[in-house]
């Protein structure tokens, strides 16, 4: 049972707000760089998205291809160079590189002021901390709290459960919730009974990458 | 109600376990600075505890104690002697500081390799996030989560509940507690009943900053 009697399950269009966003986008930014090396077919789909956006609000988009043989050195040297280009304002190294490159190595040479995705340790840190402003949010949970805000559903107070605790969305998004001022609660694989704490919630965030996950028995309140 | 069957409220004996840790550390710290300006009572009692327990477990304690008047600038040049010198493993500056002194200015300049009390958002940032390993853990919380360890409480799959979200102790317990894979909720001013949410916990911690502020009615299991 919920806590509160206002609480209904409601679908959110995530697409529509997305389409309004990108529609109230003025030219704020000036040029993105989106790295891709080779050729994941759902890479390349996440890729082709993000430059189309681009397109759409009048971003202007670097697009960097790089083949899936590129060496580890090749692919950082072209990373310091995009820092170095000052007509590019952030840089999206597209995950997952392949298996002879170094992820965490390629990612922490992005420079701080570029590194859009926000997923570098001091960001992080700053995100979590009161009282301390990170430079970029990164963007799925930022998204989930935009979809929140435009849909007119409060947060302050409420419970939130967040089912997942990745590194790119069901962690940091807890973290946001919580800044926002709900009882944040985060469940995982070694949670026992997720389905009773999940069906507390008024807000849940499913971010385990499994769709379907959290089914409509759980979220329906009688 | 718990949600598990063989669980009681028991009262830790803090004191005890701290003892015992003292006891086993050897030399492995050579050298800690505690620097303290000023002569408030509560932070002269806390750097006095904090130098006895260095003397015995014979690690080198150096004492800085500056005026209530000193210079930010002065106070910097200090923590920068310190950084400098190989006989300082640690840095701790007591807080408070006055008034005319910038906090955070201060502490962002103890190098990250010495900032023991680990406040630092790249190291919370890391203790954050999975896959990464902070340089050191806040004091605080990392005595908690010893405290139940050499308890015996286990805390995987656990419900744990944590009232309060400093940055020095109820935030970095949550990321401790969530990382030994407990259910974490945190709880906070501006949480709905959070009484029902308290008696729902297996572990609580409470940081809020207030002695007795959760009762035995709460952690008594019927």
């Amino acid at each position: 049972m919920a806590s509160q009697s206002d609480h209904k399950a409601a679908i959110i269009d995530g697409k529509a707000i997305a389409q309004t966003i990108r529609n109230e986008i003025a030219e704020e930014v000036p040029g993105l760089a989106v790295v891709i090396v080779g050729n994941r077919k759902d890479s390349q789909s996440y890729v082709s998205m993000k430059r189309k956006a681009c397109a759409e609000v009048a971003i202007k988009s670097f697009d960097i291809d790089l083949p899936e043989d590129v060496s580890q050195d090749d692919l950082i040297a072209k990373v310091h160079e995009l820092n170095a280009n000052t007509d590019v304002r952030g840089i999206l190294v597209q995950l997952p590189l392949p298996k002879h490159i170094n992820e965490e190595k390629v990612l922490s040479e992005i420079s701080i002021e570029k590194d859009v995705d926000g997923f570098h340790p001091l960001n992080i840190g700053k995100l979590a901390m009161k009282g301390r402003e990170p430079l970029f949010l990164p963007c799925t949970p930022k998204g989930c709290l935009e979809l929140l805000s435009r849909s007119g559903i409060s947060i302050e107070g409420k419970k939130a459960v967040v089912v997942g605790r990745s590194n790119i969305v069901g962690f940091p998004v807890s973290l946001l919730l919580l800044k926002a001022d709900a009882t944040v609660t985060v469940v995982h694989s070694h949670s026992h009974d997720p389905e009773s704490i999940i069906r507390e919630a008024d807000i849940i965030i499913a971010a385990a990458g499994q769709a379907m996950m959290v089914g409509s028995s759980q979220i329906v309140v009688p």
